[in-house]
């Protein structure tokens, strides 16, 4: 394994800039929002705070409806090149990445996944000849639909030579859920000082930091097939598939444990610790042990504790904020689904603020502008 | 304009191999269908009769949830290059375009849209950097929703470079909607022999036949931009929005119109009429007029009238199948929705046909394999 690198390779440098791409957001958030009112034609109305949630919300009456839809980004290319250098399929594991994208975010508003649609867009009729792969991606979305407890209602699968790279293919999946009863509605009204931290342990780095991951391999030697501590591959490890976290909240709500807020750690790392609008200060004192791969990938590219955790999840795949009397009982109910937790802090009056001093970790409320 | 060219493109020469795509089509439907029952763990049930057709439902109880991903295809091509050549942007009629392909075929099932979410997958963040093409895009996916009555609940806007083509974007759509009351449900049990077929009008190709429509501009001399007879150019008249017949489904309930089937003429166009399973004959008597641009595809691609019904809609962008004594009334409810309709044609018991008489049009049961 080489040293770190002098110089330390940033996220801009990866290629994704979001300056370009965020006043687009703004404005489609503010047309988005400005539609609400039409569900009244119905007899309906949105849960306004599911706006800048994970999810978006309806009160369609005796339950609340939720749905969402979510790409799998860049890591099928870290398939394509494996396959090509190992000779082995990893659609099954995308597959599965796929789908935990949209359904980790559907359960931060309390819901339960009922239907996923596949979104599988290719650069060309010619991606399907390769009939191993495409069948390990049915059976890997087959699969993960059955973690989930979820239909798999149907999809689309074009072929969009000239829009998708030939070769290529563009995963997305959409979720629709129901939140029944309606007491589960989880949009952020219950946080509060004193409540416990819960974190989920990550298998690696799932679907996001991809585009930094990538760029790495341009820096080692052996790339893709550099060697990690432990001997496996490092691109190998990076398709680790993404935990489904489905089981979990519907084994806690099964327990009768009230989650207070949840949020889904995905892009911008552990900063998604401050999605919650409110002023509150969440302080973290047990530091989940970081997946292999992630490791290397911060000393290889020369991040700091800030860069790394500010990008990445770090081993929290998924942030569970529960009373405290309840927080011991979440983490046995996580481990009856395997899946690995820790009460690893508590939330404070005060600024908005995530302060992890065991590692000099401290973000504040500017570093996340997701509304 | 150039006479008919001596040989006939067809489809195939278009570069869509449906031949590659089937097998994994198959092995999908078979995959997911074999997930219907995991709904039965949280007291649902799926509607088996909707696996095969235009949206997938589920009996959640006090109503049917229909859900449907679709995407726009390769339309956004022409888009671009009318773009290209004439500096207008073209956005907002294929954003309708877009959640055309999903609301149309959502509410084949009788279900209400209520919520649509945005997929749009650029080839990277500058694709970002065009603002107006950006907001042409935002306010016309707005309008449709507007349109429809249905809430633009969120999406996802990746960057995916390497995966979407540089300059190009991937735009797709999520409906979930409400069956409600659910005496709406139309999934085929109520088609029969003696209904009568009104059909809507389309506005021109919609968003299906575009790769013969895009490969037929390689033998026009002026291209995209061929004059038709009208003066309009053809690139021009290929990007008529996807007419929304979501107002019309829902006027015919308000009017106690009980929709017996229902029919979205995207790919395959006519055949699309035998898409009910059941052994029925559908006899055709009024055509409806043939949009300028269709009728100009059809003679310069040198056509004939099997390959041209079975490739386009023709001028009838959806079909309704409705107890014949209502097919008046439905027609006046269409218009009334600014929607052109006819009272076209039967239903007949027999060997499953469709029969256009007066253009000698035939299409028997094996021209429709779609489950």
């Amino acid at each position: 394994m080489s040293a770190a690198p002098l110089s330390p390779l940033t996220y801009d440098q990866a290629g994704v800039n979001y300056d370009l791409i965020d006043p687009l957001k703004v404005s489609a958030q503010r047309a988005a929002a400005a539609t609400a009112g039409l569900l009244g034609g119905h007899g309906f109305a949105e849960v306004a705070a599911s706006r800048g949630e994970s999810a978006y919300v309806v009160d369609v009456g005796p339950f609340y409806l939720a749905s969402i839809v979510e790409c799998l980004g860049s890591k099928a290319l870290v398939a394509d090149e494996m396959q090509r250098l190992t000779g082995r399929s990893f659609y099954g594991a995308i597959a599965q990445d796929t789908i935990a994208m949209a359904v980790n975010d559907l359960i931060t508003v309390g819901a339960t996944p009922l239907v996923i649609q596949a979104y599988w867009a290719a650069g060309g009729s010619d991606w399907f000849e390769d009939k191993a792969r495409a069948q390990a991606l049915v059976e890997g979305w087959k699969r993960a639909c059955e973690t989930c407890g979820a239909a798999w209602g149907g999809g689309e699968t074009p072929a969009l030579a000239g829009i998708v790279e030939s070769g290529r293919i563009d995963l997305a999946a959409s979720c629709t859920g129901l939140i029944n009863p309606k007491s589960r509605l989880s949009v952020g009204d219950r946080l509060g000082a004193g409540d416990a931290i819960v974190l989920l342990a990550a298998s690696g780095i799932h679907a996001n930091g991809l585009s930094l991951a990538r760029k790495l391999v341009e820096r080692l030697p052996q790339g893709y097939l550099t060697p990690l501590p432990s001997g496996r591959l490092y691109g190998e490890a990076l398709l680790d598939p993404t935990p489904l976290y489905a089981p979990v909240t519907e084994a806690l709500f099964k327990a009768g444990i009230v989650t207070h807020y949840s949020a889904n750690i995905t892009g911008h790392g552990w900063r998604k610790l401050l999605r919650h609008p409110a002023s509150l200060r969440y302080v973290i004192d047990q530091v989940p042990p970081v997946p292999e791969v992630l490791g290397f990938i911060q000393q290889q590219a020369g991040l700091d504790t800030t860069e790394a955790y500010g990008t990445f999840n770090m081993g929290a795949g998924f942030a569970l904020f529960v009373p405290a009397g309840d927080a011991a009982r979440c983490v046995e109910v996580a481990k009856s689904c395997g899946i690995a937790a820790w009460h690893a802090g508590h939330v404070e009056a005060g600024p908005k603020q995530l302060v992890v001093d065991s590692i000099g970790l401290r973000f504040d409320a500017d570093a996340l502008q997701l509304r």
